[in-house]
């Protein structure tokens, strides 16, 4: 068995309650995952996460390829091992580094050549190796590999794209099925496996998104993502987007948005009916020295915080807002000390964690009429 | 009433199990104190620290004399409240890092002239303005403003800085007696008040260590520290510097190491009579990659750690040890991840720490005949 998703409750609205059994952890949903790019979520020692509520956090599999390599992590028993994570995990497919961060790319239908930005060494991803290297480091969830559509994009380049995408999607799945036996915690978790999900992609075209959820609900996913959003459209277009797709996915399956958002994007896309969100928001805002609070965003190298003894954030209970001040935490900042991106970060964890954990107390309740 | 030393049980060698009663904690010694840089123990969160068992910090009165300056500090209500630190804490002198870090100094007898080496501001250190900033921060300890004589220095040399060390332990102590009350948290802890302590100096000249302690113990400070070691020195004349003073200081009152030193090293002058010392080999060491173990020392970025899956230090039970291998610290660094240096350094620490509460235990044991 794959995942199983129990809704508990779902509102008028679309917004659900549920649990995501996933082998590692039960996940309550709608959940916020925080990114652990390179098989750690940046300057935050993972008993933090946990004291922090992260049920499930990101490994980006093109990170992880490169260094350490998923082989050396596959011996070492998978990536939860690897990295001493008990929860869940979830993997993405790699294909959004290859075109974000690798120089000299070409693109095939075979798949991706590129050189890492680390040492400019050549590798050559396919669907296949994607699902070989996603299965290695052995994540709950691993990731169709997809062509995210850069904005903007014209039609006949997002059709185009869109074609790359089912195709990998087809073969991402055949290959996996095929493999997904091979997982490195196979038999600690017997009966258990990996989940991969299809990611609707289409640009900002209503009709191939549509076209691009039908062919991969017909391919039949564990679960489904709407990938290329946030990347530069107005934040309209991304709600229309995720408007128009949400009520076509199947219900007994989870949905996941990919790469958002601000504060109240995530709150909102949660009431919709999205149960995954991750996004590096808040995690690299606060090594940029951005804090998220109640009372809006603070710059916390600002000067006017140089004596300024209260919280962070005086309506978060957080370690750092329960022990720390901002004149402190601006101190940190301005001399350049680690310590400055830890309590960042943690505190900028907390946040959005909460505000999960109040939109899901919310989605418990029966509706007013 | 400054400090107060219980003395518990000595050994012939020396070696004292004491309790060592601060405004701010009753410090268990021998005690190594971890080095808190600009108000940090640079990667490791407060509530860490305390896990470990540190009793006692140490901050750079220079680096905080800078930024954020002692004045904001001081209105801030001092040093621990700035920076949330409720255990005993000890500042040094600025000596030594306007000595070592900044530019184009002057020395006269009056004090020091020099530039920041953060922005090249002009400044002046005096005795007094050691004390000034001292208080200010108000750490349970405070050092005497001296001249750390740097190694080799000839015998005129050693005396000439001495003599300006002498005059210089004087006006610090006059200048503190008259203004102690005026730290901020006086009225916090009615009776007690912060400490001063006098450092013996002398180069390698066991002459004028002996009387360099002679002088300081006329002027009754509250605690006697030996500075100027492990200035490059082979280690059998800090051995023998060490020897030399020790038993010439009264035996009511706490004696300082400072900046010494490797494990085996802190051990030895524990159990010769040491009752504090610090230095800033764990945490710098840790951030370079380099653990001290009970098995020797390791070099985490070493290859041959890649896939290995035993805990840094088999021996150890800290949260590091507990949870991680040397294979992922080793990815950490090589991914130059900032997790790296919190949990290097939370090892390095808790191997120091564990040392000496190794040493307090044997302490407390009657002498075998
Ligand atoms: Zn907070
Ligand atoms: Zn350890």
């Amino acid at each position: 068995m794959a995942l199983a998703l129990d809704l508990l409750h779902t509102i008028d609205a679309g917004g659900r309650r549920a649990q995501l059994h996933l082998p590692h952890q039960t996940v309550e949903t709608p959940v916020f995952m925080p990114v652990g790019t390179a098989g750690t979520v940046k300057a935050v020692p993972q008993d933090t996460l946990e004291s922090l509520g992260a049920q499930i956090i990101l490994g980006n599999t093109y990170h992880l390829y490169l260094r350490p390599g998923h082989e050396a992590i596959r011996r070492m028993g998978g990536l939860h091992k690897f990295i001493s994570w008990p929860r869940a995990m979830l993997t993405d497919s790699g294909g959004f580094q290859v075109f974000s961060l690798s120089e000299l790319r070409k693109v095939t239908d075979e798949g991706v050549k590129f050189r890492s930005h680390l040492d400019g060494s050549s590798h050559f991803f396919t669907p296949e190796h994607s699902m070989d290297v996603q299965i290695a480091l052995g994540a709950d969830i691993a990731m169709a590999f997809d062509e995210c559509t850069e904005y903007p994009a014209d039609r006949a380049r997002a059709e185009e794209s869109l074609r790359l995408t089912m195709a990998w999607a087809r073969r991402s799945l055949d290959h996996f099925r095929a493999h997904q036996h091979e997982v490195p915690w196979a038999a600690d978790f017997a009966g258990r496996s990996q989940s991969l999900f299809g990611i609707v992609q289409g640009g900002m075209y209503r009709d191939l998104r549509k076209q691009s959820a039908e062919q991969l609900m017909e391919m039949d996913f564990d679960g489904y993502a709407i990938g290329g959003l946030s990347v530069g459209e107005p934040r309209d277009l991304t709600l229309e987007m995720i408007a128009e797709v949400l009520p076509m996915l199947p219900k007994d399956k989870p949905r996941y948005v990919m790469g958002v958002g601000y504060p109240d994007e995530i709150e909102q896309y949660a009431r919709m009916g999205v149960d995954m969100m991750d996004c590096v928001l808040p995690t690299r805002a606060a090594r940029h020295g951005l804090l998220f609070t109640s009372e809006g965003r603070l710059t916390i190298k600002n000067k006017k915080f140089a004596e300024d003894q209260g919280p962070p954030d005086p309506n978060c209970d957080c370690m750092v807002c329960r022990r720390y001040t901002r004149a402190y935490l601006r101190h940190l900042m301005q001399a350049g000390e680690a310590l400055s991106a830890t309590l960042n970060t943690i505190h900028n964890l907390a946040y959005y964690l909460g505000i999960m954990q109040k939109v899901r107390a919310s989605l418990e309740k029966p509706q007013q009429a």
